[in-house]
This record gives structure tokens, C-alpha cells and sequence, in this order.
């Protein structure tokens, strides 16, 4: 059951990702599993909304990428069944049914932040997980707030460092030959800027003191290359670089690296 | 004719890309075309030793990623052959014969730095320019001090901003469970820190100036960016990042976006 908007909806239905379009009260009184992949501020007004149209035992679960505010909302929000917060480790920077793809998930890493042992005891927790095994994705369990401090490293702090570096190249590269002289390694580093603000208004909104930390100490640690860089060298920063960029690779990626 | 160390011209042996293994002083005797693809310190040294060994009317080029200081060694040292640079935008992080692929120079652009335009009148810089286009690339002509000021932002800067980013998210991340949450982002944005600082040394000693002022741009864009987070938002950041991501992708990579 599919609720989105009239063209989403059209679109999804004729990719057969879904079998049919309803409204989301009536999706709500037939569902068993409820799965939120909204903004985060719109699963928020969601979850307010649903519980009295929820099918009573239902799991809502959701795709935000931040999970403190969603958990708690869940908690106080979500009473005629259950809410469980997930957050797949996985997306591109393009959206729409148009984009999906049968195995984003495989090797993936998939977090849901129950807030106790006993969110995951519940028969529909425990098919959710079932679930998340069968489409390809790795289960983590997390508490919401230590997911919000991760991510403000592994995901909102690299998507800043390619926004600003796409900006600063773009503004100094005016000249349109210039901007020929550019490898793989800038188109790399600035697939992330390509993202859409829609979505990281919310991100950023929802996660700011983890982010503002995680800002200022990249700051601080270009600031030091760069006083290396006058006086002497940055052998040590590269080879500290290179140590966690090949941890990160040998521990998680071995298919994709 | 490949001049290297005796394990590396045996793998060159081995894989068919060269067909014959000579010392130096040989092997420039009988080239027509020298091709130097070492270490920028390494190719200055080369020019100082090679031009006693020339054959005369030979073409020495090379692919050194800074240009200016290899320009002016190649235009004082190179007298009985001529001395062109190059700088192929292609590569890997990892090195070696081994890592060889015959299509790696396809669709990518490759840059000459001539001092003048009477260095692409010669036979053998004609011809090497046909090379360049029979094996896939797009030659660009540029002066050499422009050439590393581009690649201060296309490249260096790029390098750099990936380095720094690998060495904050690991020591943010030691225990190796918060690793596992981590996305194709992390991965992108840390590829180039996987880097080693053997090239890295004389790139960024041979283009100091032009790398500490991209880095002191892109630390205030940061900044600037830290200070809306607080204050406000960052939209136009992201829409001034997502913009230039775009164009570089319409402008030269059709085929790899």
C-alpha cells in the first residue's frame, strides 16, 4: 500500500512497486508494518497524526536520518502499537520511485534505535529485523542519541566538507577551461554537494550540536595541515588519513573498495 | 623500453607492456619519444642527467602532477632533444605495473604545458599529441603556473580536504562498532586520503603558495558555513555547492556521472 502524492503514487504503481494507492487512514487501518520515508520533520507530523488510525499491534518504523527527535516522537505519539526508528546506511543523492533499485541494500549497514531490549522482543520487531536480513542489510541497534553522534562524523560532516569544497572550486574555477582540469578525484569529493537542501534543512536542524562539534574539529585539523604545510610537512596527517580510510575499507567494504 | 627498478621492468615484461628492459643512459640513446613518469623530485633529476644521453631531436615529456618547476628544469636542461610536460588528469591511489589499464586515459583530459606555441609546432610534439588522442584523451594547452594553480583547487585541495576528513572521523570513531555506521559517502569522500605521501611530498612543495590559499579559502568557507549553522541555515551554501557539482558533471562527465 502506497501513500504519496498522485504522480508518486502513478509512478510506483506502474514500476509495480506497489499494489495499490490509498490514502494514509485508510493504509493505516490495514497495515502491519508502517514505514515512514519522509522528511524528518514530516514523519514527526506523522507520527502525530497516525495513532488513531493505526491498526492496533502495527510497527511504524522509518527511513530519517536522524533519530532523536523521531524516537522520542515515536515514544509519546505511537500508543495503539509500536515504534521502532531505523535509519538504512544507504541512498543516493538522487530521489523518487523513478530511482529505486532492487539491491540498495545489500551489504549495507541498516541501524534501528529501539530505546530498550524490549522494543526488539515484539513478534513484529523481531520480522522487521527478519526483513531487513532478507533484503540484503546488515541490522545494527543503537541508542537515538549515540546514532545522532555517529552520523554527525560519517555522514552530516562529509556532506558538509563536499558542499563547502564544491563552492570554494566552483567560485575560484570561473573560467569554464579551467574547470576541464578536473579527475576522478574532484568528481568524488563533490557527488555528496549534489544533494538536495530539502532533505539536510531537517538533518542539520535535528542534529545541530553534534554537527557544530564535528565542524570545528575539521576546521581545527585543516587549520593545523595548514600550519604544517607552511613549516614543514603533513606526512603525519596523510598517514593518519590513509590508516582509518583503509580500517574503513578493510572492516565494512571489502565488496565495494 | 622501460627504465625501473629490475622487479618492476620484469612485471612490465611479464604483462606485455614494454618489450624490453634498459639502463637509462641506453634506453635514452635510443627513444625517440621519453617518457618520465616519476615522482616530481625524480623527474627534475632525470632532466638534470639526461640530456648528455639524448638522441638528438628527441621529445622528453612527463606526467608530474605540478608543472611549473618541471617546466623550467625541461626548458634549461633539455638541449639536444626537446622538452614538453604533461599532466595526464587520470590515476589511481594505488601505484605499480600492475595496476595497469589500457583504458584508464579514455575520455579524460590531458594537459600540455608548452612555454610558448612554437613547442607544439615540432614533429615529434605533433605526434605526440596524436598519441594522446589515439589513446582516448583530451589534450589542453596551458601555461604551466596556470596549470598548478587549477590543480591547486581541482586537485590539491580536493587531496587535502579528504585527508583531514579521514583523520577526524577516525579518531572521532575508535571503537569499531560506530565504524559499521557508515554509507558510500564516508567511502567516496575518503578515497583520496587513501593516497601515499611518496607523491604527495614533492606536489605539495613544488605549489605551496598556490595550496595554502585554497586551503585558507576553503577553512573560511567553512566558517562561514559554521557561523549560519548556528545562526540560521546553510541553503545557499548547498545551493552554491550543488550548482558547481552539477556543472562539472555536465561540462566534462557525461560518460562517468
Amino acid at each position: 500500500l502506497g501513500v504519496s502524492s498522485p504522480p508518486a503514487v502513478r509512478a510506483a504503481l506502474e514500476k509495480g512497486v506497489i499494489d495499490e494507492a490509498k490514502p494514509l487512514e485508510e493504509a493505516l487501518a490495514e497495515a502491519d508494518l508502517v514505514y515512514l520515508a519522509q522528511t524528518i520533520e514530516r514523519i514527526k507530523e506523522t507520527l502525530k497524526a497516525a495513532d488513531r488510525f493505526l491498526k492496533p499491534g502495527a510497527l511504524v518504523t522509518d527511513a530519517g536520518s536522524t533519530k532523536a527527535e523521531i524516537a522520542a516522537a515515536g515514544a509519546e505519539c505511537i500508543r495503539r502499537g509500536q515504534f521502532l526508528g531505523g535509519h538504512p546506511m544507504a541512498g543516493k543523492e538522487t530521489r523518487g520511485v523513478e530511482q529505486a533499485e532492487a539491491d540498495l541494500f545489500a551489504g549495507r549497514t541498516y541501524v534501528l534505535t529501539p530505546l530498550g531490549p524490549q522494543d526488539l522482543e515484539s513478534p513484529a520487531a523481531v520480522e522487521l529485523v527478519d526483513w531487513i536480513r532478507r533484503i540484503g542489510a546488515r541490522p545494527v541497534f543503537l541508542d537515538p542519541i549515540e546514532h545522532d553522534r555517529i552520523v554527525s562524523w560519517t555522514s552530516h560532516l562529509p556532506q558538509l566538507a563536499s558542499t563547502a569544497l564544491a563552492g570554494v572550486v566552483g567560485k575560484a574555477l570561473e573560467r569554464s577551461e579551467a574547470v576541464r582540469i578536473a579527475g576522478p578525484g574532484l568528481h568524488d569529493m563533490t557527488r555528496l554537494a549534489l544533494s538536495s537542501y530539502e532533505v539536510w534543512r531537517d538533518i542539520l536542524a535535528t542534529n545541530r550540536q553534534h554537527v557544530l562539534l564535528a565542524l570545528e574539529t575539521y576546521i581545527s585539523e585543516l587549520e593545523r595541515m595548514r600550519s604544517e604545510l607552511e613549516q614543514s610537512d603533513v606526512e603525519q596527517e596523510f598517514a593518519k588519513g590513509a590508516k582509518f580510510a583503509a580500517l574503513l575499507r578493510r572492516k565494512l567494504w571489502g565488496d565495494l573498495a
